[in-house]
């Protein structure tokens, strides 16, 4: 048995990232930049307006001859000479003489005078080329995960593909003869499958598509052609139950028969403690336990920073924040607890309900509060740390 | 001009939920539920051994013959007589007279004998029906947010669907003469269109995949045309640029001409000022700037807050945390800044390049850091507000 922090690590060490893909911009979100990306065009590209108004010179700011306009998307541009304003639109490309924009709000037309009511300051509402990038300069860097302003940021630099890093292709095999598909009336002694749909839910939200779900036969033979089929696939590959030491849990035995090598098994925390994880050559696996709220909280402490790391995250892990501790709270066993608990502001409050079975509470918590093997007893006003949900 | 908090308070108040369907668990997700969820089955349904071990009647609790076996998803169950011992696995159903399992680590096997080396406390890992929710419990309420614990949740309840509201359906036009598509070298004075993709990406992480987008030229027939026909579609309209008083933004008369009434018009805030918002009978539109990273704001400070809600949120807007701020800032013109930051614990540093053009330092904020009018100074080592960019 492991201390969390080490099974992290172990984690950590075992997550190669997928090969590099080229993907175009409107597949890229969510996925995490494979190579350092240079501007191939400077932003602005040209000297534009950034508001609507006049293009002056600013040491002829005085009352002025209006000889023209110039619109966003003008090709040609207007010539200015000393004594005349152009008329200028947000956006558009300011005459080549013209130093500075002066806003409408602070002029007075007449006919084709203008008259400056102010005196704006040189430069100003004049957008230099380069101003927020020039061409060449570093854009984003290698490991950025890209979000909606990273695509409207790449967007705008007219790129049409970025490389990254392919996202794993996961299998989901649940085990367990108790196990029974929704859609009809529960037999007795059976339960309603979830884990399967729930890992398959939360792959989604960390932007994995390509799931393959298997329901294996609590059988030894069964268990092993599972994840020998799986294995010919997947990069990552999560069993869901089977993995205690009951008579029934094959799942260890399956791996070793094919060859999977183990990097721990079982980790001094609860709930969770039988987590399995291992590799073989570049794919992974994880045994994990098949209640459903161990299953999910293994997910989020080790999964997820694991399907990070391979799409090539630098940030990997669940965010950690403090707050203030609402209850009392006692841990004996020299354990680590993760309990599902409910964040406000500051404000931290585990649930009533904390068994592994138990979903009812984590459908409703923002945080996983995280007390250590050394806190054997925190008290209601303490800091404490948990893991935002929030992700 | 209104303030952030009365825009916002508009917003709300014209934020109809959209209509209640029913969907399939698989596609529940994101969604927010249009009912209270009431239990139709007891979690367990059946006494259930929660670990591996034996069971036993506690107060015969002393050596014991094992007279049988019972595996999860056993539907035949073996009969326990006073002196006898059950082999049990978990999630097995426990025998009638049973009322305690003890964990096969506590006892020592001699053929069909069993040796308790502890006595586990009466009742020890039996739960009992109903332990987790009883028949007729209330499940999940209305207005919850399906997320993979809820989907996980509700598929152990043998929900195979729920009712939600209909995510909106969403039009994206986009105005501007200046703007060109990816995939050409860029023309004269022209700029890469941005906003469209970037605002898609937006729509798509918060759920919403029923979007159409249109390029609309800038001219008065053209604004008033693709208003009319995108609101024969739509249930929110979003539109990009053209809101502004220069002589060739159209948006504002289009949205007149067709009807739409305006809630307000310009927001007391940088970036972001000409923000236009209305409705027509249960549709909402949005006139927003043409400049990116305002335009991204206002998604973020008001267009979010607004989708969530006309799809079922009782929390729409984006979490409010707190920070260290780690420069001194200065906020001159009375008004609520919005400033792109990255926050890191508890300490935010707002980032260099603020213009509302300039969407590369978006790209790597997780933190909008909130200034209110009345702040005219903040300093270094004051606590600040921002709004969460993780959600």
């Amino acid at each position: 048995m492991i201390a969390v922090s080490e099974a992290q690590k172990l984690i950590e060490a075992h997550s190669l990232t997928l090969q590099v893909i080229e993907v175009n911009l409107e597949e890229a979100f969510g996925h995490y930049l494979a190579e350092d990306l240079n501007a191939p065009i400077s932003l602005p590209s040209f000297r534009q307006s950034a508001m609507d108004g006049y293009a002056i010179i600013h040491s002829e700011a005085k009352n002025l001859k209006i000889t023209g306009q110039v619109q966003a998307g003008d090709v040609q541009v207007p010539a200015l000479n000393p004594g005349e304003a152009i008329r200028i639109f947000t956006g558009a490309p300011v005459p080549e003489l013209a130093d500075t924009v002066i806003i409408q709000e602070h002029t007075t037309r007449e006919g084709d005078n203008l008259i400056l009511n102010q005196i704006p300051a040189k430069n100003a509402n004049v957008r230099p080329v380069g101003e927020q990038l020039k061409v060449g300069d570093l854009a984003l860097t290698k490991g950025h995960r890209i979000n909606e302003a990273s695509i409207g940021f790449l967007a705008g630099l007219g790129f049409t593909s970025v490389p990254v890093y392919k996202k794993p292709r996961v299998a989901l095999l649940t085990t367990g003869n108790e196990l029974q598909e929704r859609g009809a009336p529960l037999k007795p002694n059976h339960i309603y499958e979830s884990n399967g749909i729930m890992l398959e839910m939360a792959l989604k939200r960390i932007g994995i598509s390509q799931i393959e779900k298997i329901k294996v036969p609590d059988t030894l033979e069964a268990t092993v052609k599972a994840v020998k089929k799986t294995l010919e696939q997947a990069d990552v590959l999560l069993i869901s139950g089977g993995i205690s030491v009951g008579d029934y849990d094959f799942v260890q035995e399956a791996l070793r028969e094919n060859g999977v090598q183990e990097h721990f098994y079982k980790v001094n925390q609860k709930p969770g403690k039988p987590l399995w994880f291992g590799t073989q050559a570049d794919q992974s696996v994880f045994g994990l336990p098949g209640n459903p709220a161990s299953s999910l909280t293994c997910f989020y402490v080790y999964v997820l920073p694991h399907l990070r790391l391979r799409m090539g995250s630098k940030k990997p892990f669940l965010e950690e924040r403090k707050a203030i501790l609402q209850q009392d709270l006692r841990n004996p066993h020299d354990k680590t607890l993760f309990l599902k608990a409910g964040v406000d502001q500051n404000r931290i409050m585990p649930f009533t309900g904390q068994a592994s079975s138990m979903l009812n509470t984590y459908a409703v918590s923002n945080a996983l509060l995280v007390i250590e093997p050394h806190q054997t007893g925190v008290k209601q006003g303490d800091t404490v740390t948990y893991l935002d949900l929030n992700f």
